[in-house]
């Protein structure tokens, strides 16, 4: 089959978005709304529990959130003024329908729903142990293991229980939790993944990322603190402190691919760092062009960052089709070479004879810029010249996103000169780290105390990877009971 | 809605069939069959959990055995050389495909499936205590509670796990279960329901009636015994007995309605049970009448067993419209009145001035039985005399059979007199108790020890109610993790 | 694929059913509940076409009636005061949309709708001809003839126009048609197929059997009688008679399996007439055994009919399983030879070491036929004698059923003995021509004059095979317009 | 509901697109290529009839080419060495299966498959004509009379027959064709509509734009000339010229905003004449502004041609969600405001405080524009001017585009000024026409013989609108035959 999806095939897939909100008529709607802004953080599968007084309602489904929850008897169902979301990327095979959150569990002291962006790093360590204290686990994913960890509890109260349950998980969560009278808010001590604040009237809104605010018209308050947890009830908001402090270590890929260039993340326009990584990576190379024609559509804030820096102009030169499924025609040999077009084609009228500066934000296995490459010069471009708005990724996350496996990362298996012979462009250049580093703002990269989360480009990784350390495999299956 | 079902609407209801193959090379196939034939028992939903020597492999939906099956690709992946399956049969709302049996877990010991025919009477006391210890459940069905009693359970090998659980458990139950290497099959110390073993080959099979062995041409080897536990292995078949030998109390009904015609249970044809129960009715009251004409198509052997007993002819002056589906036109006041057409018609051309004898096997609500008498007389009918193969049924069963509240029972409002009434039948008669009981071969229901459950009849429940004395409430939802 | 029909695999097939409705605010309804009586008469497909005073409107679906209509909003959009409705049987390939009645055009006069239960003989010659001049063809049915001979009819009036069409064609019809002021129903020159005429209040139905009135509640008035056109309109109704009469020849086989056994036919009631032709059965030919077991469900008539004959007992020593779908799981070597055990299973505690005669009303192939003597064999009966209630079928059928190729029926390749030695029964016996007369109320079939169409027993074929004889071809593909 | 589609809401459509391909071994895969390509032209349904040598083959559904197409069995069902596709847009209600193209007809001669892009102004004088001569229509389609004035057509090969029906007809059109040995293409005499020629190897291929020939990697040949026929077979391409000549009048809004920017129309690239109509904007207007912000994504080409002619930074001021599904949830009252945003968001980083050029290709009904000036005025915008890329649109188009009522047309509500206040923009300008024509490479409109057709901008139509003058009423229905 050929694939075309909506989203980029070679890139990096953060694995997950999450809402909440707190005291509103319309709770449940507002969350699909806010999970629809959210959906490019997960593609694959979403899901909305509700409060409304009386009992927990929930409805998880794969497949986009405009399609999940358009149905208006669906909708009705989720009664209620307070309810959390969940977006899910996964990759084919586990998305069995039990691990779509948010995860649900009745436990002695009531109910309990959980959405989380992140991965832990000690779960399959945790959940080994539970099994064998005789906890039956329903899902395959890391976050279950929180569940358990309130569930057999030496506390009551679920604020207790779920502090005890969070200082025996390691790894990058942000977490929108409901109980019957409390919406939670938690980011881990590094806060590795975005959670922000709004409000609406009276309500109160948590969710990854301030597009999910614009989407609804609620205004944006404040980020949550790296290991802040937020509790929300009828008396208004608590700030508790579970953890002692560290220095922040926010994913700065973030900035580069996963957040929507709407958002604003610690205070920063995702949009106005994309731009200014393009003009760092012109200030670091000059390169003669007569065109700067971005990778649609993630290239663009970086292309015309670059063309103002480098006062080449700007040009559409690769026209992207709309109309997108998840599969397409089985390729014959005579058409296998065709993949890359039914998303793009390139706009030969204009590149014909043209030498051409393709700025695009990363690079994954160099696949699909290998093919992008061969349609421009199929075109009649002279030279092509491609800029990435990011340093080579060599190195897998174990943070949320879903990363191939390192042997597959173009820029873990070549040098520079080597991956420009692979993707067949002319030249080929990444900005550097202290580049990345200047364009967000600071002199350079604090080798000693790096201001971000940047293991995929340096290796180096904040938190400890305990299962990975121990060699805990995953588990394929650990309970079938309602698999469909 | 009009609502046509494929089985009789004014029935009490089995709530579930049990199938098991050990050592048979086309085990989910062979499951598949088994719970065809035994679809009267369950009709809402199934599924087949089988073990392929690496892992354990589950599908279970809601729908006919014939539907869900049917796919080539999902039977393929029910791979390995032993299975378990279940039949469901459940009111409308509870039916979440999380209910659907053989439950599974992942246990610190290995996989463990069971399916369940019966009704534990103690499961919500058991549920709430282990609730309170930190057991998070994921159905909401009796049957989960002995999972979570095994895995809890201070004892090392499955076999210890499950006597430990079943010890603790109550009510009415024939299991079957699978292991890694073992299939195991237990009736509860009464042996309410049935549950029969079977040979093909080398393969050992547990079902719920002998229908299933006929449907795969296996030989019917016995009863498992009341109390009986039975493990298969590689080794063959062990029988352990983990509990005190008590006298058997099979459920009575089984014979009357819930059993195919052509089963054996306990060494009686359910066929020729029937047709003796159908000559004693004839025996205990003489009508004087020209025709016998059966409520198709469970009241045919009765029928027969009268006509021959009274000496006059049976017809079929009721046909039944083999064409039904769940539901049909929504009725406008001037069609509503159609509704038990939809699935019967009258023969008028028979029945025109006739006096009528007509056998049905139960009276439950008493609603269809008036629409047929009144459908009867419609037709022209002389007289109607309704008789019925079994005594009134006046006291709900919580032994795994779905029955309407007491105040819905017909013979629980009403005297015998009165049921003719609301019926609208010339005359009324039932079996009486001792007639039943020498229609299954007895000189007389022995009052001090009955020889069956007839709870229904008479109110003498022989197992606890626990749940039911302790108030202990129905849970609407324990659990949503994996709810679709 | 194991396949399990709701209807008996190895029978000829009635191809349609036809209903018509006037003057009746819920003209559609009555409609979809008359097509549901006469399920059995077409299973694949059904339509209806009402008109609601402005325009027409329509509805056709594969599928079962009970589900094609089942929809409210469906229901509300087939408004109006009168309405007609179509069953349709069809062999696989063959059932696109397109085919499914009624048709409907609109011509220059206005809109018309028909339906039709029965087969043109000069179909294919009629639309060779109409295609040669212009006429553009949707559908590959014979019906569709009729609608372009009437649209390029020279002549004025919706009813002069169809007389003008009827004059051409050559075959069986019963037809039910819609104008936007009448209701028109028709049946050929020899009266073929049934067609009934009911009233309910001030409405007039038309329905090919009274099953189909008996439904809603209607009266039956009388027959259509052969080669008459009924007109029914706001004045009444008014009778045609279009061709010079002829003697009627009623299709026998509609009394020995087509029809319901709760239906009447030209004043005889189908389930007398079963009976005394199993009656006849007995005594042309004396059995001796110990139980006369049916062939469920269509042998039991003429079983009871024998059984009262030969003063033997009838019992179900064969028990049907309702549950049954479509297709079923895939066999492997193993399970091959339990197909015809999904729907049926033999008594063994019954048949166990006795004399057993089998009574079925017709064999087409005989394979189901062997099966079930193979069947009640392995249940341990001692001897077999089949019985069938029909004369050997040895000639197809070109009149509106379907038949399968002469080369495939089993009395067209054997003589009995031949036939009882495929089958493995130790005796067979058919009821012979003049005993099927005589229990039809004839002293014995009249060569010269046969008062019945029974061409596949006897191979005289009343009516012209015009296309049979030309040698036209069939053609797989007309018109691939609407074609999903 | 709350729509969200995947092409703009307050946009004029294109109501179709077609493709050809004559000799190759993929035809029908290809075929599905060039219709993705093509989409833009119509999102609702789509078809393919190939033709393999012995026998036509199809298959037309509702949905994107991506979905219809991605079936293996489908796709090898429509074999054969040569195709022909169609895209249809389609308002609700008008889109039954029976309508989607290419429309079918087995004729005398043989079969003949026909897609069509334009649309026929006398085509219901001409129904209302063939009806009356006994013509059965199957669909609503305009391109149906095409096939019966073929089929009653007093000629004898198909080429004669598609002239004597062309010659009857008058309107816009660019057909695709399929007999069993030709592909034939045809474009009407002022070539309204595009088609372009193209090869690739050996095969032939016909198409709207020529991005479906880039998809496929096919060569451009030549744009099929005005009034120009054709005809391609095993001998190869032959050209006739069935009409007198006349001079062009191709559609200037394919080069506004139907056609892809990355195609070229007539020899001119539709993103040039888009960056030139956005340069010749600010050349006609001079405005102080901060940014120039394109409304996302048809405004980008001519946002660039803008920005650069006026030296002003060009930015994405609004962000385009990527994920969008036909419906969303009900909107209650609190959320109705949101609609738009489920689709754009104004990057409010970006716009506070500033003054915003925002362009965009035309306005239709206005809507959209209103609440997009909203959303970026909330967003902090000091000022709004709005640019339109087109001329105002105030009449309706009869040549194929899907236009709403006059009306509703925003132009021909207000003047420049009052649509400035219902849009609420600080100042308004269009394109005036001799700008147009301008940035088209012409001195200035030739108001006695107009280059192209602009009726939708100046109210001239170049083509007989005999429908319209005589009143011939729109049929809702003309044959119910096979709808679903």
């Amino acid at each position: 089959m050929i694939t075309t999806n909506p989203f980029d095939d070679d890139k990096l897939h953060e694995e997950c978005g999450v809402f909440g909100i707190f005291n509103n008529a319309d709770a449940a709607k507002h969350t699909a709304l806010g999970l629809h802004a959210l959906q490019h953080r997960g593609q694959e599968a979403a899901g909305i529990v509700s409060y409304d007084d009386t009992q927990f309602n929930a409805y998880r489904d794969a497949g986009h959130v405009g399609d999940i929850f358009s149905s208006p008897e669906r909708m009705r169902r989720l009664e209620g003024h307070c309810a959390i979301g969940h977006n899910r990327y996964s990759t084919s095979g586990d998305t069995v329908i039990r691990n779509v959150q948010p995860l649900f569990a009745e436990m002695d002291f009531g109910g309990f729903a959980v959405a989380h962006n992140g991965n832990l790093t000690n779960a399959r360590k945790l959940r080994r142990e539970l099994v064998r204290r005789g906890s039956l686990f329903q899902s395959t994913t890391d976050t279950e293991v929180v569940i358990h960890l309130m569930a057999t509890a030496p506390a009551h109260t679920v604020i207790e229980r779920l502090i005890h349950a969070l200082k025996q998980i390691e790894g990058a969560y942000s977490f929108t939790a409901l109980t019957d009278s409390e919406l939670i808010g938690v980011r881990d001590p590094l806060g590795v993944r975005p959670l922000v604040l709004g409000t609406l009237g009276d309500s109160y809104i948590l969710a990854s990322e301030t597009c999910a605010l614009d989407i609804i018209g609620a205004d944006f308050v404040r980020d949550i603190e790296p290991g802040e947890m937020v509790v929300i009830d009828k008396e208004g908001l608590r700030s508790l402190r579970p953890f002692p402090r560290q220095r922040q270590r926010m994913c700065v890929f973030e900035y580069i691919y996963f957040s929507r260039p709407d958002s604003q993340i610690e205070g920063t326009s995702v949009y106005e760092a994309r731009k200014r990584i393009g003009a760092e990576l012109a200030r670091e190379k000059e390169t003669h062009a007569d065109l700067v024609v971005p990778v649609p559509d993630s290239g663009v804030p970086a292309a015309i960052g670059y063309s103002n820096q480098a006062n080449i102009p700007f040009e559409l030169g690769i026209v992207r089709n709309h109309y997108v499924g998840r599969t397409f025609i089985e390729p014959t040999d005579s058409i296998r070479h065709l993949g890359v077009k039914l998303k793009h084609n390139a706009n030969s009228a204009l590149l014909r004879g043209k030498r051409v500066v393709l700025v695009d934000d990363s690079i994954v296995r160099g696949t699909t810029s290998a093919k992008i490459v061969n349609m421009v010069r199929q075109a009649g471009a002279a030279e092509v010249h491609m800029r990435i708005a990011a340093p080579p990724t060599r190195h897998p996350c174990f943070y949320g996103i879903d990363t191939p496996d390192e042997s597959e990362l173009l820029a873990a298996r070549f040098d520079v000169d080597g991956m420009a012979e692979e993707i067949g462009c002319d030249t080929l250049a990444f900005i550097s780290d202290d580049g990345l580093y200047r364009a967000m703002g600071y002199p350079k990269r604090n080798a000693l105390q790096p201001q971000f989360c940047d293991a995929c480009f340096t290796g180096e990784y904040p938190i400890r990877l305990t299962d990975q350390v121990e060699g805990e495999s995953r588990q394929r299956q650990l309970n079938l009971l309602a698999e469909g």
